[in-house]
Formats: structure tokens, C-alpha cells, sequence
């Protein structure tokens, strides 16, 4: 073996024993809060990510969504798939400029959190997605108060994921992975459509 | 109606018909190059929820992973539902950590982009997925002049991902869509570990 690839196995070897040192340390098992926000793309994205990694290993999934619902998505036609698996709730009526109805919107809203509460009391469920929850808890559709209330009595090992921008300040406070999904470029500002498969 | 509920209304149709010009006025459709970089979580797993919305709409896809590759993860068991749809190549050997042996690993590299200019001479797939090129970039398994002259060869409408941290600033340069996942709070930080069907 030459000096240089000797060099470097002996640094790679020091690097694998820190990430091993590491790796015993942290042994604690939780479900989790996680938060997705951020006014970059994949916070919901990511989030069927892990419904997908989830029903991969056989887990069961719930995945209500707050704001978005009658259309018929992609990732909505995949997840039938699944269907012993993910259930998955559109229970939002559309963007509020679509609705143009607060009352309404605030209905649909508290029947989504309903549901979300029947899922959050089923030790069964692994993952429960509150998918756009954080907008409906910016518009105040929700309190923070009760949807904290609500996750606290959830079952000691279901992860839950929240997306959506403007994340409240109390629910990252609350939460064990925050990730913040920062628009770097977006296509849209250079004249072009959302796409099937990329946007929906 | 109320006076509230009908300013509330007015406002919104504001917002809708500024939406539906917006809408309008873009109407360009192309393949798009997307990079997920940043040190936070959610650039794959991202990635995947965009190749099952893509395999919703019966479309094809191919996954490459430049690093990871070994384990057997919940998405690749997902995966095995889209047998006709995504086709799954984990060419890595794992961390450079793991490895130790750096030309075993540019090697390794080597052949996952020979897999990924195959889907891209494809026009039947519709999304390609490069997973953690990014991180081969970084190290120079791969160089950017080679993977932007390959970039620039794929059919017109077909979408490709970029993921993994520190994306160079060449591929983000050339890129349509870029987002950078920032990590807010971790759990590995409070001494959890890595849990399946989260991390992987």
C-alpha cells in the first residue's frame, strides 16, 4: 500500500472510531417531534419519504392533511399501495384564496384535528404526518396550546411530523429534529409551471 | 354575512386572482436539475417522496446511490412495490469511514455514474435520482466538468436530483431548483439514536 493510501486509511480509521464512539453513546429510543418548515420545497415531501421508509419495514402510517385535500395527487395515488398501511385523510378544502371562507376553513381545520387525535391515541400507528398543520397553527385555526397538549399525550414511540412555513415558535421548542427547508432557487420565478411528479 | 367574513372574502379574491396570473403567466415546462444540499435532514428522503409521486402518475424513475449502498433500508423495501416503476441501484460501499480504502471507493463512484448516464440516455425515465453525488463531488471522485457535460446530454423533459452536502457551486449554478436543508435541532445531540424508519 503506498504512503499516501496508508495515510489515509489510518485518518479514516480514527474518523471510525469516533462515529462508533458516538453511535454507543446515543442509545435512547423516543418517538419523535420532528418539524419541517421553512418557505423551501420538500417539508412535505420529505415527510412521504418517511411514510414510504415506514411501510417499508412493515410500520403503520396516518397522514392528515390541514390545508390541501381535494386534489388528487401523485403521492396520493402511490400510498393505495399501501393501503393496509398508510391511511392517509385529506381533510383540508384547499388554499385559503381558494376557499375564501375563514369559517370554513377553521372547520375543516378542527375536523382534521380530530382525526389527528384518533391516530395520536393509536399505539399502533408508528408515524402520524400533520401535514401543513403549521399553517393552520399560524392562522390560529388551531391553538398551539391544545395541538402541544394533544402531542404530549401521544404513545411513548410514535414519531410525529409536522410541515409547514412559519413553524410557532413553542412547537420547535417542543420538538427533537427541526429542519428548516430554505429556498436557495426556485423555477417558478423563471417562467416555469409547477410539473406533474416535482410540484404534486 | 358579517362584515369580517366579507372583508376576508374580498382579500382573498385579491390574493386568488394574483395567484391565477402568476399561474398564467408561467407556463414553460422542462426537465429540471434539483439539488437538496445542506447539513440538515430530509435531502434524500426528499427525493424519495418525489419518486413515489412520480411512480403515482405511472412514471419511471431511477434511484443511483453514490455512497450508502450496503444496508438494507425501509425505503429500498418500499421500493420493491414499484418494481416496474423504480428501479433502485445502491452502487456505494458505504462511508468513507467504512471503507477506508479511498480508490475502492472512487471506483465505486466510477460505476454509479456509469449507471446514472444509462437512466440518462433514457428518455422513458422521467426522474433520475443522484443520490449523495454531491458528497463524490466533494471529494473529487467524480469531477463537475463531467457531471455537468453529462447533465447537459439527458433528454429535454426529464427531471433529475441532485442530493448530499455541500453541493458545489458550479452544480448549484446550473441548477433550476435548489433548496438547502438547514438543521435547526437534532436528536443525536440528546443522546437518541438513530431509529429505524426515521434515519433509515
Amino acid at each position: 500500500m503506498s504512503d499516501e493510501a496508508e495515510h489515509y486509511r489510518a485518518k479514516m480509521q480514527k474518523r471510525k472510531a469516533m462515529q462508533d464512539r458516538m453511535v454507543a453513546e446515543n442509545d435512547r429510543e423516543k418517538g419523535l417531534l420532528i418539524v419541517h418548515t421553512g418557505n423551501g420545497k420538500g417539508k412535505s415531501t420529505a415527510a412521504f419519504g418517511m411514510a414510504l421508509r415506514s411501510a417499508g419495514y412493515g410500520r403503520r402510517v396516518a397522514i392528515i392533511q390541514f390545508i390541501k385535500g381535494a386534489w388528487d395527487t401523485g403521492e396520493q395515488r402511490a400510498f393505495r399501495k399501501f393501503e393496509e398501511q398508510i391511511a392517509f385523510y385529506p381533510m383540508g378544502e384547499g388554499f385559503t384564496w381558494d376557499t375564501q371562507d375563514k369559517a370554513r376553513d377553521i372547520a375543516a381545520c378542527q375536523r382534521a384535528w380530530k382525526q389527528a387525535q384518533d391516530a395520536m391515541s393509536d399505539p399502533e400507528i408508528s408515524l402520524v404526518i400533520l401535514d401543513e398543520i403549521n399553517i393552520a397553527l399560524r392562522y390560529k385555526y388551531l391553538t398551539c396550546q391544545d395541538v402541544l397538549s394533544g402531542l404530549a399525550k401521544r404513545p411513548t414511540m410514535q414519531h410525529v411530523v409536522a410541515t409547514g412555513r412559519n413553524a410557532p415558535a413553542d412547537l420547535i421548542e417542543a420538538a427533537d429534529l427541526v429542519t428548516e427547508m430554505t429556498l436557495v432557487k426556485h423555477p417558478f420565478h423563471a417562467g416555469i409551471k409547477a410539473q406533474e411528479g416535482i410540484e404534486y
